[in-house]
């Protein structure tokens, strides 16, 4: 089959011949109908200090997929050949603590599609069958692929119940943008949106934000002034930091009001000074760290949210062919993209 | 001014001429845009034995209402004349162990507008300051005034999460009507419906139920068998019982799913009996019977999902002048109408 | 081995020579060191028509065990020969609904040890090892035994938060009492108990129940305003149901206060008749099916409340050998006994 | 009357004579019985830079306090002379989104006793009524007087459930002391306690603490490993910090579990930097911030846990005459004490 694997210690990938994969008893093959392109990936194909450290060579690299099943291991009960799947990508363990009181998302030991095994960006992947999530047919492959990462998007925005409330949302990254879209279909009062991108701020509105607000065009304090007075200066019932930026996180405490919350989700690069008395403690507020997906609550919900109406086609901005790998993350490196899917 | 009294033990209101109301240093007077019929005071109209017991005469009826600000005692201060003013209908004691830890809406001693003292079937009311709500001015009168059965709505709805969620609301009086239309705000994923008539059924779709279900035309077991089908087998996540019917009640929890969960609110008139081991215990569901509304946490909630697009249209069905009153009860009691509105 | 097994269907167990049991690849064998008396084991002795209907023969019976594994199966990895374990007696299906969103003590598919597959009043018994739970072999076998049923009881009577609150338990049985003394331990402010045995409500007051109400003694009317009498009047926050008795059901609607909760645990006989909206609407409570234990919260939990020095001795009333299984019903049976444990 | 006064600009405080107070319609006038030192308390008896810019002078200060009810104002209606009551320290407004909505702690514009009105720290203080909490007049006033404190460490210690959980308290001034104390009698199974002083750590370990650690003896990484290790390398399902100190901060982060939680209630006094993917984000972790009492749960919670034997006792170093306040400003300076309590 074709595959893109990441070969030799340096920048890209190469598209190559690879041996057709074979089941083992509880595992399924799964035909790639579309798969695309985080930000994990990314720093893999750029091979940053984090990549180098993490992944072993060679590697097929991918963790955001959907497919047909084409084989299935002779234990596997729950699917069968033909069936529609998209795939969890942590691959828990199943005996710590954490997933053995339902907090799979944060096993201390789990291991990633594309990463700790070979992964979705060629032309079949071997998945394990409890990975795996059965998706309605009905949803088009490239709204399929990103379930994964717009499960992320669902455990961000959905910590606590959002309908009625008053939401802001710093960054509009793709999952920002799928926030957005969870938050429109979930009855958010009100959703405001930050970025430095107009690109992404004009997506963020498409998707359903209130306001949209360029953090490049207004400094810290006018700009979270600016947010406040969007919401007649009472505070956000709720803030989504989805950028990782310090200036973003401080607005997002800033900008929430006392006795409201705070999700962590995007990912500083360095340390991050807080005034805890003032941003948390006397604001009597929840900070929530979201990572990963809940097994399986989060996957239910979003096939809820589907049928709810949830509309992501503004996200997905480009679908590209597998052969075409470097454009798209030449894409997502230049932020002038949502989602980049790939058809094989 | 003009005002419907319930001047004596008997079926029926007066039109009468009565004492223009002045208010003590705590109140304001509010002249009414719009008030609605609701069905206590179809019992107060119908003098049944419940309100020959409950009420004293005469008494000026009617608790959901919306006007204006004409006149404000000395001492109120966070209203002044001429805003645009609903009101919540329970007067709290403030003193209980409920209102004391933030569970008002079951103080133990509450009074309510238009039965303990007199209401707002008139062109004016007095109101207490603090039961006032401040109300948006671009929401029109006729939905103004039902933002307290609206916000029973709320509660019943919105107990648990419903975003992506499954749910059955038996029952679609006004209040399960405003349920449907929240729910689907709300972006519940599937909304079922049941009742008994054919118009209410009817409203039902428009406000967005997916399937609607009328009781009449099928058996209690091929009615609980269709409901499941209509969810693969599996069960709703929730059911709101929203009519009082034991063959509703028993629906409810038939076709809630194991770790589900029932709201009761609608108000049966007998004992009703229940398989608990088979309907509750080993299903493992939870159960809220749900009563008034949060103060002021739900109308907060409520202005809050009015901004999310709540659309309650469908449900008003009628608009009556204060004079036709007759008319309004006689369409209450027949069960052909959603929710009838007063203009004084 | 020797083992107790169902083998006619009629009232009885036979003490026989049976064949050692050898584990599947994801099983163990386990030298029982005390196993249980349970309710369930009672109808299946006494032979009623659940029993008749939901066993088939022949059958080994008996759930609530630990011991020492002495032999495991080639894939096992958790465990080794030697630990010493106790046993959740459900064994899911993993793959419904309940399973894969954390609610597997609610799973559609469960079997039960001792009723679907041979159990544990034998010398040894095979147990998958995905329902093992590791034991402190600090705790005395007689009490590492009983972990199942106490289970139930954490579930039963931590739903929510106790610490600080008032709770009513009504029905003194061995889970009554385990949920008695986990109370205690969790720091309720008050602990009343009724039962209709003076030899329980005993054992009830050693537990630390704060009163003990003999509801043979007083009507269900003079029971009521006694025990609101014993809270000046409030009502309990939290009531919990372990008789499945009609008057012990509304003596614990009753007695909670509005905005408090009931669980429901015991199992009742026959149809339960409700004043709904005095018993649940009107007062604004929750009401909690409980069955089961969580998986593992509800064990990891357990751990944590013996650390914090819960003690169960007191309920744990007779210890008897495998041969001397029949005295053990009769004592069962006759109610003048905490549980009653059997040591192979 | 004699009352102790902030009334120069400067270090200290003077022991004066002052006219005795009377109460307005909503007020009552209480002859103290106790009243406490706080670390507020000392911030203006040293008048630092933040007490400077915060209180008007003259003051009497003093908020933590409990009394007799010498007389009344006429609109009051829920206490009459000769009670013995204990203060809510926050006058809400009632007013503010927060205070409407159930989270009056967190109002956006309370005032407080002993800085923006007169306080305790004499033999007579006026108090609005609805600040006031009856008070079971067994307990004695030197525990009765701290009740505003212990609500702290209430709230502090019990955001979720600690019943069978592992527990890490960072800082043992008295508010880590009552958390300790609190968390003993609410069944946490293992009570692990940080701090600088042999002094503190003794009564730490008097008042339920498992395990103790002197901070100034472990490099912060060993300290870590330490706590750690107490746990079975787990880490602890709760860290509560009460210390303020950047290094405990990092010890909180550090020693939760994957899916645990970190309660903030220590005030830093600077920014604290942190590395959130790893001591927040991929923990998945939940953060409150902890301030003030709710108004009135805490106070119900807080009589509740006395009644499940609470005992704060050791914590109550201190007992001083209201003419030895330098003393005792001395011993909250010094940190040799827990709690000092003043007799007027």
């Amino acid at each position: 089959m074709k595959a893109l694997v990441k070969a030799k210690p340096e920048r890209g990938l190469t598209l190559a011949d690879w041996p057709d994969p074979k089941p083992r008893p509880t595992e399924v093959v799964v035909r790639v109908k579309a798969t695309s392109l985080c930000g994990t990936d990314a720093h893999i194909y750029n091979w940053d200090e984090w990549a180098s450290q993490r992944v072993q060579l060679p590697r097929i690299i991918g963790h955001e997929v959907c497919g047909e099943i084409v084989e299935v291991g002779a234990e596997v009960a729950s699917v069968k050949v033909g069936d529609f799947v998209a795939a969890e990508s942590h691959l828990t363990c199943g005996a710590c603590f954490q997933c053995r009181t339902c907090q799979g998302h944060v096993c201390r030991n789990y291991q990633i599609l594309g990463i700790d095994f070979d992964g979705s960006y060629a032309e079949f992947v071997v998945l394990p069958e409890r990975v795996l999530w059965k998706t309605n047919p009905d949803i088009p492959p490239e709204f399929a692929c990103v379930q994964e990462p717009l499960g992320n998007a669902v455990d961000a925005a959905l910590v606590e119940d959002v309908t009625g409330h008053t939401v802001l949302v710093n960054g509009c990254g793709p999952t920002g943008l799928f926030a957005i879209a969870i938050l429109r279909t979930s009855g958010a009062a009100q959703i405001l949106a930050t970025d430095i991108s107009e690109y992404r701020l004009n997506l963020a509105g498409q998707l359903g934000a209130d306001e949209v607000f360029n953090a490049k065009m207004l400094s810290p304090n006018d700009l979270t002034q600016a947010v406040l007075d969007a919401t007649g200066n009472e505070g956000v019932d709720a803030a989504l930091e989805m950028s990782g930026h310090p200036d973003a996180l401080h607005l997002a405490f800033r900008a929430v009001k006392n006795g409201g919350r705070v999700t962590l989700f995007g990912i500083p690069t360095g340390l991050v000074c807080f005034d805890l008395p003032n941003e948390i403690i006397f604001k009597g507020i929840r900070v929530d760290g979201v990572t990963g997906r809940r097994l399986f609550g989060t996957w239910y919900r979003l096939a809820g949210l589907f049928k709810a109406g949830l509309n992501i086609q503004p996200v997905v901005t480009h679908t590209i062919a597998l052969a075409d790998f470097a454009k798209g993350f030449e894409l997502v490196n230049s932020g002038q993209c949502g989602k980049v899917v790939m058809i094989p």
